[in-house]
């Protein structure tokens, strides 16, 4: 059995096409262009690369996208107060801050700050909560991402037996409850697990977010499993997923690539999370 | 091997007993008894043993508990704005609302707008959120029940295999996001789970709240494992619990009956979080 290889950079394509129609006909409705405004403290370089494609993704649909760059040793109070004219600001249809923020200023109290209607990222805690109890309204991006891949595909959730390799905040914890919310069994392990094998291998649908490259391999899947690789490592030999793709595609039934796979899909879904928020913001008018 | 039986009454008395303590402690200091207010709508009775266990904990430890009762015909709105009004009450600490509301009532809408600050069941997204990302302050009564009897026990979680049977709002998916803050390894069935016993073999604390007497028979439980039954179901034989105890007690390691488990801990809990809402009452004057 070979894998097939999803093709994200087709799915982000189909996803911005519908974006950017829905897009043209709000502002035909309500004359009023989408805008964001991202939030940047420090200059750390790691984050450029996906601010500058998010960018560049935002303006081939209409969206436009403001930065408001702070020096790192920026105050704690000074950006909260940022956030909440930005809240108030009518102009102003999503919010995003890029993270991680230099230590002195507390990532959770930027998060809560962001109101939850203008919160792209979907951080803020009511969002999150919503998540959990299955009334899910903005999805944090990479979750979102896997979700819509698996959906693209028509894969049924129901009853599957569902693998994530990672427990954070941001991907781990929401996208296990996602998966909840449609009736999967889910299973999440990390790096304080003995062995992962022993639920990788049991998984229908294997999502893997570690940033360990190759820590997936063909003995860690399910014949026919579906394998979402979310981890981006940056190697000597160029950009490299968590799954060892070239073994992994022999046994698994689907598999996503990368580069090329999750990625684009997490930029498209904050787009869509942007469109989100606008359409917030217009109905509440 | 035969497992420790846990005492639930025991731990509650001794949760009471630290809670008596600090009320005393918060009153001297502050001339105000502390008091939550049920809102109560129709007359189901299934939940009135719980509310007059509840009652009689509350007068037990020098809480005063009003209740609201509506007659079930009640409109949405009028329960909304007592709500709102019981959320502007200084002299109201804590609220509560007796679940299942009647199908004309948005539950979601109910949870939604009783203040974060005095959310004793935890149900508010916002409250919800903060345990989905570790921050966690106001923990549903249930699966704080679970985590108090294993940090009773002075059991260690992190690295271990745990699975819970139950994927709702209230038990599953919060306990899920509990665990998995605490390091451990986490997999969650339920109905729509092939076949639970693939997990619930290699967890070495299993939880189950399905409310199907005896569902977990001893080919479900790993040697040595502990077992946390939440479910409490009446039978014709009595109340009865998700475990099969007598059969189930020859393989585990420790093991909460039912009645007298998990149950008395869950109200203990309750009163715990009384007090944390009255706190902050206090606090923010």
């Amino acid at each position: 059995m070979v894998a097939k290889v999803i093709d994200g950079k087709k799915i982000a394509e189909d996803i911005r096409k519908k974006i950017s129609k829905e897009i043209i006909d709000l502002e035909t409705k309500h004359c009023i262009k989408p805008s964001i405004t991202t939030i940047k403290i420090g200059d750390d370089p790691s984050s450029e690369l996906y601010l500058r494609l998010r960018d560049k993704a935002c303006e081939g649909v209409g969206i436009e996208s403001k930065r408001l760059v702070f020096p790192k040793n920026v105050s704690e109070q000074e950006v909260l107060t940022v956030i909440k004219n930005l809240n108030d600001d009518a102009s102003v249809h999503g919010i995003l801050i890029q993270y991680p923020a230099p230590k002195h200023i507390s990532q959770g109290k930027l998060m809560k700050t962001v109101n939850p209607e203008k919160d792209v990222e979907g951080f803020n805690p009511v969002n999150m909560g919503r998540i959990l109890i299955g009334d899910e309204y903005l999805i944090p991006c990479t979750p979102l991402a896997v979700l819509t891949i698996l959906e693209y595909e028509k894969t049924i959730l129901k009853s599957k037996n569902i693998t994530i390799v990672n427990h954070s905040n941001v991907v781990g914890k929401p996208l296990a409850a996602l998966f909840l919310n449609r009736n999967a069994t889910v299973s999440v392990c990390h790096v304080y697990t003995d062995d992962i094998r022993q639920y990788t291998n049991k998984a229908d649908v294997l999502v893997s977010a570690t940033g360990k490259p190759k820590l997936i391999t063909r003995n860690h899947v399910k014949n026919g499993a579906f394998v979402l690789d979310v981890g981006i490592t940056n190697t000597k030999d160029g950009v490299c997923g968590d799954v060892d793709f070239d073994s992994v595609k022999e046994k698994a039934g689907k598999i996503t690539p990368v580069p090329g796979g999750v990625g684009p899909v997490t930029i498209a879904c904050a787009l869509s999370n942007m469109v989100k928020t606008y359409r917030n913001c217009l109905e509440e008018k």
